[in-house]
């Protein structure tokens, strides 16, 4: 088969995959750099994952929701079903509990990976997505819930970003106040709709409906109001009698008097109507938002039943970035932070290769990127490549107007030469004469 | 479903594939990380594509053996047939006919990546491959089939190894010279194996019973023995008679004299015989090996019919790094160069976290990695975990016998103790101190 060349997205790739040309796929680079430097520096250990596993393996550490969403294949070895993963967490799970019993406790581990997902035909949503994230296996302190949130931010404002908003729930809070009402899963569902809407009417019309408690309706009743600053918390338990929701909120509480020691107040935000994030959370929770970006650019929580279903129980809290998400924030936002190293075309006019080979090597330890111009061209269709791929300078060696020990440095915005002798190290540490 | 922890990894991923814990995961980013900068260096730009693609578009750039090989399943979506990729290069080659057209040649891409592969049951190899790897696109000079050899030898270099090899070839020698010869496909694919084997004797036998003129005898006859060092491309001069066969030796010679001024000498050897890569290759061929490790670490060529395959031809070469073959090497290997960060334990005895996270917090800035102590327990236990996890010193805030503002720098390996003042920037300055 032949194929017709064609600059056409659509048919070239399944829908909701992408090809990240250059400038993107740089920009993927800078963000997964920033993000993996941050979590070392807080001394997590990267940890990488297969890319399939045993279904039923994996399987074990999600709801079923996510488990339908994994693509799966039959095994031509083992003829076991296999699945590539649609959520990292599970598998760091499993590594943890099944690989690494020799390693004290707590874990920090960290992972950058991609994980695919079946979406429905028409939401135009991405298949696969571009994850990472932490796992702090063996804490149950809240200060391991305010790293988690603390890493994010840092992460972020690292970024470059500015107003970003760092979103948090307690799940308990709302599981407190509703284990007090038999409800029918139907009823819980179309509560937990209109509370995440904060359709007050709708949650009052339903509650109207229903046999509990009264004191737990005009708990349930409050929740739609239930978001916004930190005193969200103080308003709450003010609201709320029962022990299992008053204790997520000294829970939230002490989270959020320890962020604020870190310095992040004004970004916080708490909504304790939402019950976002995956089945397996089981306390604190988090998303974060960037300026006009509606997804979260990253989310996370406490999930302390998980390791013990991979049989070794123990508390855990960890979150991931979307990495896609956050490349459209950085598109979007008008400053983008990325370290520019100097690109230099090198381009040779003599018969011999050995100063243009000499001169490259020593430029590219100086740290400048440096593609040789191999091409047969004139000059001017050099510099014209050099200006349409993004190339700030041209070193030409070998020109006949130079002596022989000599280069000359042409800087392709205004065309200006500059004679420079090939073996002077501190004019090539000049960089700023170069970029 | 719960199941036992076990510390096994036969029950807990499927055959070929592997979870790369923390010490090994470290090593394969530092390999990558030394790929990518010197990619970088060399003027190549990342892309990115995607985990699967349309099998039909991907086949277009494979050989029936590699296209074989994929993991194919139904696209829920299209209900089209899509393939996870067991090779990056043919989704370069699509990604850059069908959506680069607007990009100046030449290109310089890199990728690194994770590919699929169907293996035998019994073979015991990896299903999952970690391939980084360039495209050099739109250029057919030997220079440019040398610029992959001499990047291979500044990364294997960068990386620590000593004594590697790289083994060039080149296609269209055998060719030219099977070419004269009429010969069936099973008669052809026998010399090919005895030839791979060295293996005069059977290649003498053969030739004995098949009817090709006396001069492409007498040159396949030689094929067994033409392998060596670099004057193997002089001897096979003397030897083959054919326009085709002496062609490509000319390119070969030329190639090798561009490596000579990149310095690269020793490392080469030449085998003439022996096809090896994939049958896209058109031109210069070679491979690369570390001691102990007999796989090939890294391996490509030159392959000039494959971008016109979709639809936008042109010339190019290419190369990819088995990084799982480098990462068996390298630790196979005495010296391994990986940069070392000091690591810090950080233990607060204060109630009050403010001095502990401001002093992290500094700490991190200077470079260190610091992972703060969360858990509850006393000195000796956390000095013990630290030992454990290979960091080297615990920093105490708040010990009784300190000043307020100072704190206790401990080496974990010999238990030492200095007090210092929290603020002192230049004693944090002084990072032997830490590690």
């Amino acid at each position: 088969m032949k194929v017709k060349a064609e600059n056409n997205r659509e048919n070239s790739v399944p829908k909701g995959v992408t090809d990240f040309l250059p400038e993107q796929a740089e920009l993927i680079g800078f963000i997964e750099e920033r993000i993996n430097r941050t979590f070392e520096l807080w001394g997590f250990r990267r940890i990488i994952p297969p890319m399939f596993e045993f279904e039923e393996l994996l399987a074990v550490g999600m709801d079923d929701s996510l488990r339908d969403k994994s693509f799966r294949f039959e095994d031509r070895q083992s003829h076991r079903l296999l699945a590539i993963p649609p959520d990292i967490t599970p598998q760091v799970a499993r590594i943890e509990a099944m690989r690494m019993s020799g390693y004290p406790l707590p874990h920090r581990l960290y992972y950058n990976g991609r994980v695919l997902r079946q979406v429905e035909s028409q939401s135009g949503r991405s298949r696969e997505l571009f994850q990472s994230g932490v796992e702090l296996i063996g804490l149950e302190s809240p200060e391991a819930d305010a790293e988690m949130i603390a890493m994010s931010a840092e992460v972020l404002r690292k970024l470059g970003f500015t107003g970003f908003k760092l979103d948090l729930g307690q799940v308990e809070f709302f599981r407190g106040i509703m284990s007090a009402a038999d409800l029918s899963l139907s009823v819980l569902k179309a509560l937990q709709e209109s509370i995440a809407r904060k359709d007050s009417t709708t949650v009052r019309s339903i509650l109207e409906s229903v046999d509990i408690p009264d004191v737990t309706k005009s708990e349930i009743a409050e929740l739609p109001r239930m978001f916004g600053s930190a005193d969200v918390i103080q308003k709450a338990s003010l609201t709320v009698r029962n022990d299992r929701s008053r204790r997520a909120l000294d829970n939230l509480a002490k989270v959020v008097d320890i962020l604020a020691i870190h310095g992040i107040r004004d970004e916080l935000t708490i909504d304790l109507g939402e019950i976002r994030g995956l089945s397996y959370h089981t306390g604190v929770t988090f998303e974060g938002f960037v300026p006009d970006i509606g997804e979260p650019v990253c989310g996370g929580g406490r999930y302390d039943g998980l390791m013990g279903r991979y049989g070794r129980p123990a508390p855990a809290t960890g979150f991931a970035f979307n990495v896609l998400n956050l490349l459209q924030g950085l598109e979007k936002s008008a400053v983008i932070n990325l370290p520019v190293t100097p690109k230099i075309l090198l381009f040779n006019m003599k018969e011999d290769r050995t100063a243009a080979l000499e001169l490259t090597a020593r430029l590219r330890e100086k740290g400048f990127i440096v593609a040789r111009d191999i091409i047969r061209r004139d000059l001017h269709d050099s510099i014209e490549y050099a200006r349409r791929t993004g190339i700030q300078s041209v070193v030409i060696v070998g020109d006949l107007a130079a002596d022989e020990r000599d280069a000359v440095l042409l800087k392709v915005s205004d065309g200006t030469r500059r004679v420079f002798t090939m073996t002077d190290q501190a004019f090539l540490d000049r960089s700023e004469l170069f970029s």
